[in-house]
């Protein structure tokens, strides 16, 4: 919840007073006069420019419905009413109209400040909390549904963008919406992009819908052409005969018509009256509309205008020049990601091997494909906000001796979980899957991090699943992966790589089998990826204050494990310890105990991981690890009293 | 495989030689004269029908589909060719004319026999198996896009029924058509049903498209009009602008249209010649074409076309009369199913509590929620095949006090995972989930099964799994999960239930509390499910015949897991066992190995359970239990054997 002092201590500052500051809720919105309403837009983009430009965020959404979001709080009643925002990383504006503004705002994505999306637990202005996109329509069909069940009289908005009609959970609920309710307003939000620009079939056609002016005046054009014709009366007779025997063809013509909704539009979604104007009608109707706004994403920043991709969800930057804070001087520039050497090792494969391809859903940049776009247009293949769709194409292609490179955050790849399991895997299909972001996005959230992949993966039969420790093993990992004959899971964090050299050849791992980084009598270490390096660091310690010998095995696989060097491990040595960077609950370490339980071995097992919660949103991985007990000096003090239970008369080092 | 000798030995009968019986591979079917191939489609409806009244199977489906199927033989050339069949339960006559008739057909289903479902280990002929629906369209894009990249030249034909149409993927993959290739054909194989009656705007829009005449001819007639107007010249300039303006509004008029692909039809789908015909003209075209085909689902069974969603899927049944089988005189009725159970038990507290609500994709009878359909219609809803809209429409019910029930199957569930975790474990909703056909569909196969439920769900924070030992525990159960303030799942398996009597009235259980039901000192069994009743069972034979004392556990919980229970008996029983209905690797008895090391407890387990692998069709469950070595018997043996490794010098009974 937000702390009651949000507001209490606003910075006594030369700043002329603002609009802004006097808002707390969404009456003052309504308080104020229609021509306060441009002031008021701007201060918000100022706001919003301020601190995203400080903290990162999701500036070019938020800057393109800043009047859409001052309209629907003119014309409804929150928390009353419900709306419910798609993806919700446009939800900014929101925010500040509700309550949460001052040092709340000022802490955006960071701990203790405004989520980065909306959220159920800091504010009952947000009726449905999100971060995955295409989830806006259906939960709002339930809510609307709920509200007819209870009989209440609540409007129910769900703002979605153009994106989430790419999205397959968006049309299965636009299919339910006219059985399902008589009451129902979707606003589609369309700024012609979801992250990267948008694709597809849908994207063409709302393009030509927005261009069309006459477009929503056929019927009625129609109609007046009939009755001016020479002859008039019989040409209307005509006409009206024609309109029943083509059954309301003309009428129906918009896609969202032939699901049922009543399609406005389009409007400027810049425009406050028209807005308000608009959205008067729909809470007035008693059938599902379709209102279409166009806005402009980026709007009030110049540099957003020029990059939307790079100001979708942007790092700090300057707002002025819209460089990137860590590019600019008195920032040191982060280690080369993850993604980076994603993609720069996949384009290398497709440049070796024309049956490798790259197939993202809306994340070119954010995965890395965007170096494979680039050079090998023919081998990249974005879907659109479309993981299952992302899934199965890759199947089908790998089918026929394609080599498919699904490059997905860890996160999504719960959305093709069942074409993982039904396409993929049932029928052993050599398709690689790149899972980003697995471990934590912290400025993000619960929303975003990565910390369910390998429990739900390692369940199914034919899955390989890996983790490189570094970004040469990553090259490994991925060449590995391409000659493998069945389905290959590969995952990696968020952010910067480790830093160290990489080969100029990747070399091709032996599937299942571990690599030990270091001998010990004492305890062994079985690290999963990154977490490989500090478990070398702790080993080093252990060793120096404690007189343990500590082993510590990269374990590469968890999937096929390495049972092996496991059980020859674990017959001589008192205490193995697992670091993984997910749930402890199905997670690797948990895969650990199988393989000792099933070969009847008793060994002693601590398992470092992330416990049974959803992590919150921080500062950064380190926060957030301190606040759930997994700092190295935490996790070092665990080991040790580990050690000490199982020999409790003191500690006994060496062999 | 096929075993060669399928054909090999024909029985002796005074039987006509069938055309079908000299059909071994597609070219025989294109040898055939026109005027034969009535019969043929009479005999394979013949074969089908005295194949699936003995074995079960999806009658009406198939029946519907013959005409299509010897039209696209005639057409394409398999395996040459590539057909996806969505779902694929409509794939029997193409098994018939692709080698696996005789014997192989005759045991469809059956261990053994023809798998109910296209499969690519069957016969090159499968290019993509399926049995979840609304992935045909997506993989036969990817398969399009594959030919296409390396410039080969087969035809790539998805079959997908109207149904089809309200599931996601097929959306995200009909978004993706156009960008990705301009060859693809798509047949809408349109029955009106998907399983139970078609549901949403697009069936109500499929259902006029098919009904207007008039529909493929509007732009023509449109020209022909103006042109013969009074003035006809100047009114057809007019006409012309008008075109111009809207910019082929009228040509792109049908929903497909607006996706980009041509669209053809309705072409009815018992005429072999209009199919011919029409797959020809397909087959020539350069641009993405949906051929909309009219079928009738259960065509040469009267019984089928009376009761279409009864023989959509269905058991043993008298071919003359329709009747089931197990009804019929000579056979024993089964014991009522579990989902009769849950049925029940759902319509009381709908009734009692006017928030309780069933929500179903397209599964109203095969769930049980038929009872709450036909009772309560306001507090049921069928959102067709759309799980993920399921999952996150009774996300956005929970949060306004409705108390919604979604009733899935295990395997469909893996579809909405991510809403699972991201929209209702996340915001810790008060969803309750049923999940049906946990553990095996013995005759449905790999793609049915539900063996991997545990693993996804127990790694999610806020949820509650957990599984009724009977009929009578499952109501108490769904009792428990309506009151509980979250998430809460419940799983049970397919068919006749226990056989125990139901309470009149239901009790709450105390969450995360397990039930001991047998004491003993040295092994004890902790069982989900009705496995319990096997764990007594196994309990008295150890007891009786190895004077071992065994106590049984219902777990009922696999999370929260009873901790305390399970280490108070860990820290005095030398042996523990768990058993499952469920993969073992990230199961039920994974996390009790994970409870057991969290508390430093070394104690042994042997865990009983599915194995790392896809478990094939067969029988029934007891010939897929004797296939992976989880008859009772093998159980018995192997806790046995680990209880002798344990105690190695002679088994030690009694406290």
């Amino acid at each position: 919840m937000i702390p009651s002092d949000a507001h209490a201590n606003p910075e006594p500052s030369g700043k002329p007073v603002r609009l802004l500051d006097a808002i707390r809720a969404p009456g003052d919105v309504k308080n104020l006069a229609p021509a306060q309403l441009p002031q008021l837009a701007e201060e918000l983009r100022d706001e919003i420019i301020a601190v995203t430009s400080r903290n990162g965020g999701h500036v070019g959404p938020n800057l393109g419905v800043v009047e859409l979001t001052i309209a629907l709080h003119r014309v409804f009643d929150t928390p009353a009413d419900q709306f419910v925002f798609d993806v919700s990383h446009q939800s900014y504006a929101h925010k500040l109209l509700t309550g949460r503004g001052g040092a709340f705002f000022e802490k955006l994505r960071q701990t203790g400040g405004a989520s980065g999306f909306m959220n159920r637990t800091e504010s009952p202005h947000d009726a449905f909390g999100a971060g995955h996109a295409g989830t806006a329509l259906s939960a709002a069909l339930g809510i609307a549904v709920a509200r007819d069940l209870r009989a209440t009289n609540e409007h129910v908005v769900a703002v979605c963008g153009d994106a989430s009609f790419t999205c397959g959970i968006t049309m299965e609920a636009l299919n339910n919406v006219v059985t399902s309710t008589r009451r129902l307003i979707v606003i589609l939000n369309d700024n012609e992009w979801s992250i990267a620009k948008n694709v597809g079939a849908i994207s063409h056609y709302l393009n030509r819908l927005s261009t069309n002016r006459t477009y929503n005046k056929i019927h009625a054009d129609l109609e007046k052409f009939f009755t001016g014709l020479p002859g008039g009366h019989d040409m209307h007779r005509t006409w009206m005969k024609w309109k029943r025997e083509t059954k309301d063809f003309f009428v129906e013509s918009s896609l969202f018509e032939k699901f049922g909704l009543r399609y406005i539009g389009p409007v400027n979604g810049h425009s406050l009256d028209d807005l308000v104007k608009n959205l008067e009608f729909a809470k007035n109707c008693d059938t599902p509309i379709l209102l279409h706004v166009l806005t402009k994403k980026g709007l009030g920043l110049p540099a957003a205008i020029v990059s939307p991709e790079k100001f979708h969800g942007a790092s700090p930057y300057d707002p002025l020049t819209g460089e990137s804070r860590h590019t600019a001087p008195g920032f040191a520039p982060p280690a080369p990601a993850w993604q980076e050497f994603f993609g720069r090792a996949l384009l290398r494969h497709a440049k070796a091997d024309p049956r490798v391809v790259g197939i993202t859903g809306a994340m070119p940049s954010g995965t890395g494909l965007a170096h494979l776009a680039a050079a090998l247009p023919r081998q990249f293949f974005d879907v659109g906000i479309a993981e299952e769709h992302a899934v199965l194409f890759a199947a089908g292609l790998a089918t026929r001796d394609i080599r498919p490179v699904v490059a997905i955050y860890s996160t999504f790849l719960q959305r093709g979980f069942d074409q993982v399991i039904h396409d993929v895997c049932l029928q052993n299909l050599p398709v690689t899957f790149c899972l980003d972001r697995a471990g934590l996005s912290p400025n993000d959230g619960p929303t975003h991090h990565g910390l369910f992949d390998i429990a739900f993966l390692r369940s199914v039969p034919n899955a390989v699943v890996m983790q490189p420790k570094d970004e040469d093993e990553l090259a490994d990992m991925l060449h590995t992966a391409l000659a493998h004959r069945g389905p290959a899971f590969i995952r990696y964090p968020r952010g910067p790589a480790v830093g160290v050299a990489v080969k100029p050849e990747p070399v091709a791992l032996p599937t299942g089998q571990a690599e030990v980084l270091r001998q010990g009598s004492n305890i062994i270490i079985w690290a999963l990826g990154p977490m490989v390096y500090e478990a070398l660091a702790l080993a080093e310690r252990l060793e120096a204050g404690q007189q343990l010998s500590v082993g510590v095995v990269n374990a590469r696989f968890v999937k096929p494990l390495d049972r092996e060097l496991l059980l020859s491990q674990a017959a001589v040595v008192p205490l193995l310890v697992t670091m993984e960077d997910h749930v402890l609950a199905g997670g690797f370490g948990s895969a650990v105990l199988e393989a000792l339980q099933d070969a009847e071995c008793p060994a002693a097992v601590e398992r470092i991981g992330w416990p049974d919660q959803f992590i919150e949103h921080g500062n950064d991985v380190e926060t957030l690890r301190a606040a759930h007990g997994l700092t190295p000096d935490e996790i070092h003090q665990r080991i040790l009293a580990r050690w000490r239970n199982l020999h409790p008369i003191g500690v006994e080092a060496g062999a």
